[in-house]
């Protein structure tokens, strides 16, 4: 199935000069979601995960369906404020400024077994700052699986250190 | 299953004196998780829906398992600036504050066969909002599944003129 018919790009948003590419035309044809949703499981069940981790918001688009077919337990990382237990905090640099991100203590354990999932790796500094949050955890990073990559907006082996797959690259 | 094991109380949380109902736990837990998507699936089925709506972020969390194992269309209702092409914006009361929330014109369409997924029902702010934005649509909203009824936040008949079905009640 060609995904990209379903990945709109929109004109200077959220600010002006950059391409943003719209998602939810994939998500609101249920035969593509479905086929992007299949094709992540195939790839935690290949990673012998038992956890997927996943950022707010557009993370969880995907997340949730993927650790409920794969059999996985689901992880948030979530914005300062948002997570309401103790949390770990990291900082990081996102394509059109800086962030924090934070998950739960404790969410992900010593030896889980866990893949990332997102919707768009563009600059990867987000990912970068979930690898983090996971490994100041003790937890494997199994594999990240991205539904697109955006590979003009990072170096080329950017996460040569883990296994990582996008069912579509730009 | 009992649920509400699963569901943490956080006190003060997000301001003084409020008592957050914290779903990360059962998300974490793959039976209750599972358990949890297949009985809203099992709703989204006896409604006859073919779309799922849900908002930001915690709607996401479910919406994105029971629109992929129900077979349905997956719409996001967000908060302004994160929609990238044409909105249609409500302005709404929420437990702590204002809010609008904005849904992409015609992501659902005349006809459709709606059932909006949220996790916590607490005054139904966002809730009234979503079902607007829907209706605007001119799309039929079947019904309203929550994990969760705070029914001590809010008056009993509110949404008498729809069905609606929450798994606990507080």
């Amino acid at each position: 199935m060609d995904l990209k018919k379903y990945i709109w790009d929109v004109e200077n948003f959220p600010i002006d000069g950059v391409t943003f590419k719209d998602v939810t035309p994939l998500l609101n044809d249920k035969d593509a979601f479905k086929y992007t949703i299949d094709k992540m499981v195939e790839y935690v069940k290949q990673k012998k995960a038992n956890v997927i981790v996943a950022p707010e918001a557009r993370g969880f688009l995907f997340a949730s369906a993927v650790a409920y077919a794969a059999g996985c337990r689901f992880v948030l990382v979530r914005k300062p404020g948002k997570l309401p237990r103790e949390v770990k905090d990291v900082e990081y640099e996102l394509e059109y400024g800086k962030g924090h991100i934070q998950i739960h203590v404790g969410d992900v354990r010593e030896n889980d077994n866990v893949v990332i999932v997102d919707d768009v790796l563009a600059t990867g500094g987000t990912m970068k700052a979930i690898v983090d949050l996971v490994q100041q955890e003790k937890a494997k990073v199994n594999g990240i699986v991205f539904l697109a990559d955006l590979s003009f907006l990072h170096e080329p082996e950017l996460f040569k250190e883990f296994d990582s797959k996008s069912l579509i690259t730009y």
